[in-house]
């Protein structure tokens, strides 16, 4: 059913993000007894305008039945096909510090599609270690393995001043697409996908609302 | 100078996830000896549109200069000012997993203006002990110290599925700023200021685009 609505392209990046809060509400908040649920419903839960709602499911290629609404674990599977999910994507992790020790420890990126299969440093002290089950190997060898592994995904948790070189080596190696945490902005050729998580970018909103609202 | 600007009200969302980038480019990227910087030579280094950066940077109430640029100590001064970098505010945090810990080892996010005063868990092998310098303490000990303290920031890495309940007590105790770390929509008064700092969301766009990609 989702086959054909794979071929779309450029599907919104707001839709995109919005696609996981589905799942998560679908999967923990609603019951699991409900077989099917409105459109209308989903968006007041999740305070979202219907018509934004129905264009966001739309891309996975189901649609709802007037009156009866969209079955759950239908839209919850299309969801997870549209993303990938039910491919994993090997990836490599570099800077295993201790947001990148997280990151390993983050069981349920596995459920989001992607695995980090090594991870990669430079300390003498981490170099050689396993952290949650995943290998740290001295970043020299990562090239040789990304490529060697077809490694498409690169993860970027080092300091910020050492985040520009790391993800030329990724790209050299043949990723071609580097989530990064750092607060550096990385200039890479445009056939590249980055996606930033900025945690300073972030909390440079909260911050900034919080000073207008306690002035 | 930054005075007049401060009551200025709803800088759009996108200027102020931009502004630390252009202080980390500043800080780090421009040499230390470079006393002037013009709005063409940052656009281009950020891959921004120049008028962009120039209504970006506008809000913190510095103007270039025609022929000459921005000075940029007093640039990045402006922009730390704006979005309060140099008022500490102290916040706390509830749940001490790996994203927690992490957080907590984070020394940076001082300079960007957060003090991570407290932190809360429920399980017993963290409560009552100090990591990264900052004490665990039960989350039942957290509202009556909020109220205390008169905290006003509160960092939520507990499981998905705790979320709406920390959340809950946070407000409570009278936290009106939240940085929500997990998947989880919180349901909240709309006087509350709520970021959400979403893995999944941003793993969505990545997964979604690479696999558009290796079609």
């Amino acid at each position: 059913m989702t086959e054909n609505v794979k071929e779309s392209k450029a599907v919104p990046e707001p839709t995109l993000r919005r696609l996981p809060t589905y799942v998560h509400y679908l999967t923990h908040r609603v019951k699991k007894t409900r077989q099917f649920i409105s459109t209308s419903e989903i968006a007041k839960a999740l305070k979202l305008d219907p018509t934004q709602v129905r264009k966001d499911l739309a891309v996975t290629g189901i649609t709802g039945t007037p009156r009866v609404g969209y079955c759950v674990a239908e839209l919850v599977e299309a969801i997870g096909n549209f993303l990938g999910w039910n491919n994993l994507t090997d990836a490599f992790l570099v800077g295993v510090g201790n947001l990148g020790t997280a990151l390993l420890g983050y069981q349920r990126l596995k459920q989001y599609g992607v695995k980090i299969v090594a991870a990669f440093d430079t300390r003498e002290k981490v170099v050689g270690t396993e952290i949650h089950g995943v290998s740290v190997m001295h970043v020299d060898k990562m090239a040789n393995l990304a490529k060697r592994m077809g490694i498409h995904i690169g993860i970027i948790t080092v300091p910020a001043q050492a985040a520009a070189e790391v993800a030329d080596k990724m790209v050299r190696a043949g990723i071609c697409a580097i989530w990064n945490f750092t607060p550096t902005s990385l200039e890479l050729p445009e056939s590249v996908i980055v996606q930033n998580m900025d945690l300073y970018a972030s909390l440079a909103v909260l911050s900034r609302k919080l000073h207008e609202r306690l002035k």
